[in-house]
């Protein structure tokens, strides 16, 4: 099938810059040093393709990630990382022969992870963005309480997000050393094996952490493209031109629906992007002429959001459709 | 059920505020007056409610809401607002029985209509706004063509989408008769009995239209609620607060992937929003006290993409759900 057939707008995935992002993640962090975070792009069969990179654990963001990981047989070391109150769909995955493990960071979320029928959980540690994970000091303790409760407590993970978008390289090495400092002082009072941490934004830097949790390298965002990274955009959304106005503007069907808007409007080559709407982008030529019918491949700012907007997506030789997967780990 | 056993994030509905609504609407445009967008719900039990009031016409923004609202017996005149390429599954929407009229705004998506099976096409006249919409001016001549391929031209549609935020009412009522001049002059030039426009911004100034497509008003949006409208909130997106720091910051598991978020950050009563992350959003307390544990109704700044993005929502008295409704036009 081509483009061309395809209801628009359409998720596309470059299959050769797939293919180089996969491989060059893989030769810089193999096997085990990467825990690919799933919720990058929600798909089993993407995630397939990581696992035969050799990556066997992943990340989860969401209990649906989880049973949706353990359902397609990718189970063998699911870590949520995030914290839930009510774990007994988790415990479910569990009981199914998954291995879930699970972030905590108070005794209520512990005692939620008992509750649920969770067995292995991590300490999430606060290593300085302000979201989830106790203070470095309270992990020994919190780590205590967990296995008082007959928990296994397989060790640490703490998200330095604020690191991923600093662009100066020194710097950004600077601050991920402190915050990992603080995730290996908490880790020596934890015990246990995993060290789990770290992301695209700072993949290259981060060497103290055993495991880097990193998702947006597989299709990358452009915010990332503009740190110099070796990884690739791989991702567009496929729209058309359906209107076309002698005011000097043009209307792709690609809106706010099926864009992450969050980092603001998207990009499209050889034009300057007016406004989204819902069901549309309104723009304006700048080098390149656009007639309705026209296909157009639109760049969301922010792909994390994209993709969990879009049922399937399609992996693209050109304008020939070689492959399509289901977004199947959307929803909660 | 009571919303403490729902999953989060959820999407709430408060069914008082519903009914008010509705009932406000109603009154106020009565039967088909309003010819109600389902792209601001995307779900069929909602529009069932707004028939049962009514409003026995629809406007929509995909073929997939064209086809999911035939499908659940609602399409009695079903108006899809929007250019499209490829028309063929409305074609078979209109074999099936139901009634499609399809918006057109050039020859080439006039020639994509006939070739699809649509027999009932709406001249789609630009009135302002920067997007959709042929030239008033041609849309006599845009007519004739439909006209010579075969086509029923109902009458003209054009929207005035930029009045609709606009805040003082003096200008909002000049700058909508002046699009509703526009779209008259092409009204005469067309024929037909339709003269389809508006929205909840300027539903109660816009008499020149037959009828108006207000979608926002049955769930309403922050940004229009500060018009000071007669309608009310009725959307929230429930989460539970999943971590609690001693650095003064809270944590609510409702984030990007749950939000509408070009129109900037969620707001939360008795709190001060920070950050959104995917599934997170980051806030200080602000006059109310936060527990790990307890449920947070977030109020998205933006209702239409908010909802497109969960699989259902659930009508709430007070904390008691009485009701379910998949959000089932998702999609394209």
């Amino acid at each position: 099938m081509r483009i061309d057939q395809l209801q628009t707008p359409a998720l596309l995935v470059d299959k050769a810059a797939l293919e180089h992002n996969l491989q060059t993640m893989a030769a810089a962090l193999p096997g085990a040093r990467l825990r690919p975070h799933v919720k990058a792009h929600k798909t089993t069969g993407l995630a397939r393709l990581q696992y035969a990179a050799g990556h066997h654990g992943f990340t989860c963001a969401t209990i649906r990630e989880v049973e949706g990981m353990a359902a397609a047989g990718l189970g063998d070391d699911l870590l949520l990382a995030n914290e839930v109150l009510d774990a007994s769909r988790l415990g479910a995955v569990v009981a199914s022969g998954a291995r879930v493990t699970l972030a905590v960071d108070s005794d209520v979320t512990v005692d939620a992870a008992v509750a649920g029928g969770v067995r292995e959980v991590v300490i999430d540690v606060n290593v300085g963005l302000p979201r989830c994970g106790c203070e470095p000091d309270d992990a020994g303790r919190l780590a205590d309480y967990a296995r008082g409760k007959g928990l296994d407590v397989r060790g640490v993970m703490g998200y330095e997000g604020h690191v991923m978008p600093v662009l100066d390289a020194a710097d950004k090495l600077r601050q991920t050393e402190e915050c990992m400092a603080k995730l290996l002082k908490a880790s020596a009072d934890v015990g246990g094996d995993l060290v789990s941490a770290g992301g695209t934004g700072n993949y290259a830097v981060n060497t103290w952490a055993g495991e880097i949790q990193a998702g947006s390298y597989l299709l990358m965002d452009t915010a990332y493209g503009e740190q110099g990274m070796p990884f690739q955009q791989a991702l567009t959304v496929l729209g058309r031109v359906i209107s076309s106005n002698a005011g000097g503007w043009r209307v792709v069907d690609v809106g706010l629906k099926s864009l992450g808007m969050d980092h603001g409007n998207p990009s499209i080559a050889g034009a300057a992007v007016w406004f989204c709407s819902d069901e549309h982008t309104t723009f304006s030529e700048d080098g390149t002429t656009f007639a309705v019918g026209d296909l157009v491949r639109v760049l969301p700012a922010h792909v994390d959001p994209t993709v969990a907007m879009h049922e399937r997506l399609h992996i693209v030789d050109g304008d020939e459709v070689v492959d399509t997967y289901e977004v199947d780990l959307r929803g909660w």
